[in-house]
């Protein structure tokens, strides 16, 4: 069908070049239009050369209605998890139009990623792999800093102080904090030994990179991703998931499912006797959005193909003791896989 | 109606006390219920005393349907803008429950303040124009640096170097680009003379502040609402926009509309000749969240009332030239307003 309909912004910057944050794109055959409110018409007709750019007198949903009553077309495609029940009533009101529905179509579109693509997230994970390099230096000069603060610095060394986008707000948690996967920063303070999780990525054109490591302070500090700890039950935690990375990446190939990719790095930490402690996917793709499709996950029947790129990010969480997590960003090869 | 469901992030702050970006809240008469995901179910454990935490197995929908179809309910209230398509038709499969849909119903329920968040709202504003006196001393510090690196500078300063939460990413626009309204921040340099237009917010203990102000570059600059511009046009702009805010705020009370307080503002605005050169609603509410009820629009026939709390930011935008908005946040009183 060439018809359809879309608000998300990367889909949008996909499809014509541009995005903002109040937008509807619809493409009616050879036609596209970009319909925007009156703060981004100047910046959308500077971008837009292929599509028409409309201002919308009163809202977006209305002038998108309208404008589609006016068309003679039978079909349209959505997304029916880009729209709200009550977005979705005002845009098809009184139309003679039917409105099919398909999930995620506009990320399973760019689930291959083009040469150029593979191009511009090669350069962001080079990019974040130096920041985290940086970062590493830096948190030698931080002890006794809180979260809060370390988090401010990654922000300032993963922004190259503004200068480039960030994939995500950065999570730098130590200690006990660590078992939370999505944590928070807080005032825990940076000490001697402390364990410390740091899951960053920056864009690069707007394509993100997405990374996880883990450590423990010391004034030679690394990122990398062999590492020693002092602890024995740390150092024997951050082994079986790190097997669990390791092994999850050696089977990527063309042809293999994405819920078998899962399974590989789960039944490494089920068999060491953790698997409860494993409380998410194996990974998630990376392009335009820092989630994307494929995902990895327990029922994700995908079939893997080559150029598509995705993380591998298993890991242990331990209530108030620390967690581990190891992420990477892959890209299925011909015949296999290429680490970013 | 006691029966709702909801999962927007300050709602579920409001109702219990916690919030995380992976959550559905239930309340069901007199019980409460939080469903979550294993990457936060530590948090809300520690944080939530009145409401049951629940693990989602495997996704939250289909958590919140199993336990809606274990109850004797006949009706839930929910927000059609708060869920989408496939959403709620994962949420409601299968239930024998009429689910009642009410537009905003968790904004209007915090649209008059409480004393407390009052209070609270008060210490935001405070901590926010403290903020931006702190930012116009740095910006005389900055002479030949782009928006970006001042965006940065912003950013640093707003949140304390990390310490306290910022209400939205600060906008920071010089000369063209602050005609604009949602500028972002570009590799233009800061030049003596340059047209300074500067949007920011902090949160105080959740709750947000949000001003905006305009000035030129010179040693002495500030962010006073009396500004004196060289250029003719700029002061003449300027003080349009300050007259229209000023009447417009004169005219607050209980008993007004939402939208006659929009058109006194837009009168001035017209007046002048430059009523096309306002592309945005007058203001709008300010609590948990940034943007709230009640909106300060056109078509709003939102009664104002004793403690709501609200924006007033008239704007002009000159493409190619400049942009202008002046904006305060404002408590109507119980014969008046006050400035906050």
């Amino acid at each position: 069908m060439t018809n359809y309909i879309l608000k998300d912004e990367s889909a949008s910057y996909y499809e014509c070049g541009f995005s903002c944050d109040s937008q509807i794109f619809i493409r009616l055959g050879n036609e596209a239009f970009y319909i925007t409110d009156g703060r981004y018409t100047i910046e959308a007709k500077e971008a837009l050369k292929d599509a028409e750019v409309i201002e919308a007198d009163t809202n977006l949903l209305k002038s998108a209605n309208s404008l589609l009553k006016d068309t003679k077309i039978k079909e349209i495609l959505y997304d029916p998890k880009e729209w709200s029940v009550y977005e979705f009533e005002k845009l098809k009101d009184n139309l003679n139009i039917k409105f099919t529905p398909k999930e995620n179509f506009l990320q399973i579109k760019r689930i291959i990623k083009t040469d150029k693509e593979i191009e511009l997230l090669k350069k962001a994970v080079k990019l974040g792999a130096d920041r985290f390099e940086q970062y590493a230096k830096r948190l030698t000069t931080l002890l006794d800093k809180d979260e809060r603060y370390l988090y401010f610095e990654a922000y300032d060394i993963l922004s190259t102080h503004g200068e480039n986008q960030i994939s995500f707000e950065p999570i730098i948690a130590l200690d006990q904090n660590s078992a939370k996967p999505h944590a928070h920063p807080t005032s825990h303070r940076l000490k001697e030994d402390s364990f410390i999780l740091f899951d960053a990525g920056v864009k690069y054109q707007r394509y993100c990179s997405d990374r996880t490591r883990c450590t423990s302070f010391n004034p030679n500090l690394n990122f990398e991703k062999k590492q020693y700890f002092k602890n024995k039950k740390k150092q024997k935690i951050y082994d079986i998931v790190l097997k669990a990375q390791e092994e999850a990446i050696k089977a990527i190939r063309p042809g293999i499912k994405a819920k078998e990719i899962d399974k590989i790095a789960r039944d490494v930490i089920e068999n060491a006797g953790y698997g409860k402690y494993f409380v998410h996917s194996t990974g998630h793709g990376v392009g335009l959005d820092i989630h994307e499709e494929p995902y990895i996950s327990k029922t994700s029947e995908t079939l893997i193909d080559e150029n598509m790129i995705f993380t591998i990010e298993p890991g242990i969480y331990l209530e108030g003791e620390f967690g581990v997590r190891i992420e990477d960003m892959v890209r299925v090869t011909k015949d296999g896989v290429e680490v970013l």
